[in-house]
């Protein structure tokens, strides 16, 4: 079938049959098919949809793009975590050396920062010497014997995913939820694992802005790592506000490491403590979540997930110091600005205006060329419902290095001001939501 | 605007607004818009549509996108004709010098045939001698004097439908009533013309399928060219069957000068005086229809059609004998094979398959770079109701320079014994229809 007849039947709402799917899939990572063809069929795909049965074809074609890890030499059960990305989420990091303390195996493939939200792999790349660029027979070798590594995609995991993401980009078709699930699914099922736990974030912050389209985008996951033999759970979280108090690499390594050594702040723990339960269950190494949740607890209090972090982060080049004294290895902002609010009840906090005004400290890139100041990026200190008092100490610290007569500063500082919905404190409190877990879908 | 937004909001089925499409059509001419934003654009609107604004706006922006010519130094009105394509349809032919000897000026640029369909252009150029790529004052000029002149669409004519039409034809997104009106009348409105009348094709062997879908994409071009302040009749005529008895290059410019000579078949000569006679009442040169149809038959049947077509052919390059011997001037197949279809009625004929049948013997082209054998076609002496007797003559001749022996014979053949539908002839009659005339728009 010509390129063209496919197209047209995606556009008249049929369905692709299998060998339809990967020809287009084929023709998108051997570069045959042109740019505009591709660009006409994300159209169609976006108005039309995909069935489950070509979801699952469509997101198959695009793991077995490129290679697909072979880590099968692992006995360890091999389970990853997937944020939908939002802003302040540095939970990777203190989860994957976690988990791993537990006994199972966290091959983790992460991604860089773009927009208002942050890269995993640029947060640990503010660690002087980490390297994320690591072979994939190092990386087998570190899951192997560390329990866990964390690298970048690299050239040769799903290439169609690739290709396709950007021409989504430039072509008004990010937000498909089949076409969402499917890169998502195929870069994940190219790790080689045996389980994913999903953090679908919802909110004002995140992508998905309500709770049924998170729960529809799920769904396409589950079918995909159903039809690929894989157990998926997902965890729908809260993104009204960033997570934590840290917005920048730096700053979130060091709220990370306060976490591997039992604290940080009460939301990051949470979801440390969920996402990790909820791993270790499809891991079958525990049945009881609540079982689960306490282990995790357990190896973040007694040091034993800050070893394998400290080993992870010598392993991949990184200075192991970090993790005793954070303050003086990671590279810091030469400016720290002070921002108080005005008084009054915060009743809500606009985390995507947050992350860009990080972005314009220096902490994030608008374009895949921008460079990253890696000590920059926000401390905020005033949560929903809380009341600030008239001259209380100021609740944003602004860490940048940009000159005090930058522009940019100004604007950041405009831009964090908006973010904040105070209102006088006259009515009763609003209710407080102490949870960021929403719902799991297992 | 970025045209990310562009192509989202169109997307989302929103209006753009007239600078947002003058945006687009200008990215498109340039070429700074790259061709992936042009096909997601394009099957945007194939899904969403075009609004009356949007739509005129559109058409209007791919019109100024190139050379409008200018003809205000004629005084005379000046009207075109266009048809959406059928199989044997020769009308511009008769039709223009007729138009022309009732003095209307009728500057017409037309198309080269691809697939099924012929062109003008084509049948013109089996004339030996004759040229349609006269320059633009050329063109004027003959109008002026003449009060015709035949072209082809030079480059310099709606340049961003040449680019948006060619990449349609490859993103499955030819099928849009708005993109198939805004590229039929950027391209006439260019001409600069007072009123056009549009021959909107009806049937198995038309575009348009059915005479509902012929009507909504004739509301759409009046809708444009009452935008461009130009009046504009539809005439929805009937495509179930061939136009008269010729299907190829020389053997319909025979048919052509028989109509300009008063005679030709029946169907042919329909077509030219209802169009002539829409055309002369658009020129407000006639207000009567059935006076201006007598018009256009007494200038056919005088000989003063004829003689402009003479001096044309002559202005043109081309040998005006072919007005008084076209048999001796015009080219000729070498071979004509006879063809005796089974005894009964015809009930049908389907024309798109003896458009291809014409095709593969020479007459036309799959792509635009295939040669054309001019002598090339069909002859064919078959109407549906008709009953043929057993042992009748032949019903269709083939006209052909291929080897007895080529493939392409046979597989002609089959194609046109296929595209007879006959019955035994027990039951009555069915009712024959007596005019290709389905309604005309004014």
């Amino acid at each position: 079938m010509l390129p063209v007849q496919l197209i047209r039947k995606k556009r008249d709402g049929g369905a692709l049959d299998d060998a339809e799917i990967r020809a287009f899939i084929a023709g998108v990572t051997d570069g045959s098919l042109p740019d505009y063809q591709q660009a006409a069929m994300l159209m169609a795909v976006f108005m039309r949809g995909l069935d489950a049965r070509e979801l699952a074809t469509w997101a198959d074609a695009m793991t077995r793009s490129g290679d697909v890890l072979d880590l099968s030499r692992i006995a360890r059960p091999k389970i990853d975590k997937h944020s939908t990305g939002g802003v302040g989420d540095k939970i990777s990091i203190p989860l994957a050396p976690a988990v791993a303390a537990c006994g199972v195996a966290v091959p983790m493939v992460s991604g860089r920062g773009l927009g208002h939200t942050g890269g995993t792999l640029d947060k640990l790349e503010s660690i002087p010497g980490f390297r994320v660029d690591l072979s994939v027979d190092r990386f087998t070798e570190l899951v192997d014997t560390l329990g866990v590594c964390l690298i970048g995609q690299t050239a040769r995991i799903a290439p169609a995913d690739k290709k396709l993401y950007a021409l989504r980009d430039v072509t008004a078709t990010v937000e498909s939820l089949p076409l969402i699930a499917s890169s998502i699914m195929s870069k994940k099922l190219a790790e080689g694992i045996d389980g994913l736990v999903i953090d679908c974030k919802v909110g004002r912050g995140a992508f998905m802005k309500t709770i049924d389209k998170a729960r529809e985008l799920c769904e396409l996951m589950r079918t995909i790592g159903k039809s690929a033999g894989k157990r998926v759970t997902c965890v729908l979280t809260d993104m009204d506000t960033p997570i934590g108090r840290t917005i920048g690499n730096a700053l979130e390594i060091r709220e990370s490491i306060e976490v591997l050594r039992g604290g940080g702040p009460t939301d990051t723990r949470e979801l440390t403590h969920v996402l990790g339960a909820e791993m270790l269950m499809l891991a079958g190494v525990e049945r009881d979540f609540e079982t689960a949740r306490a282990r995790i607890e357990k190896v973040l209090g007694d040091g034993s997930a800050l070893e394998v972090f400290r080993k992870l982060v010598a392993a991949q080049g990184g200075d192991p110091r970090v993790c005793d004294s954070p303050a003086s290895v990671l590279p810091k902002a030469k400016h720290r600005d002070e921002l108080a609010l005005p008084a009054g009840r915060v009743v809500a906090i606009d985390s995507e205006a947050l992350g860009i005004a990080a972005l314009i400290l220096g902490a994030g890139r608008r374009t895949k060329e921008d460079a990253i100041d890696p000590g920059a990026g926000l401390v905020v200190d005033a949560y929903v419902g809380e009341v600030i008092e008239a001259g209380a100490a100021p609740q944003v610290l602004l860490h940048h290095s940009l000159a005090p007569e930058d522009g940019r500063v100004a604007e950041a500082r405009a831009m964090i001001e908006r973010a904040f919905v105070i209102e006088p404190d006259r009515a009763p409190a609003p209710p407080t939501r102490t949870s960021r877990i929403l719902e799991v879908i297992r």
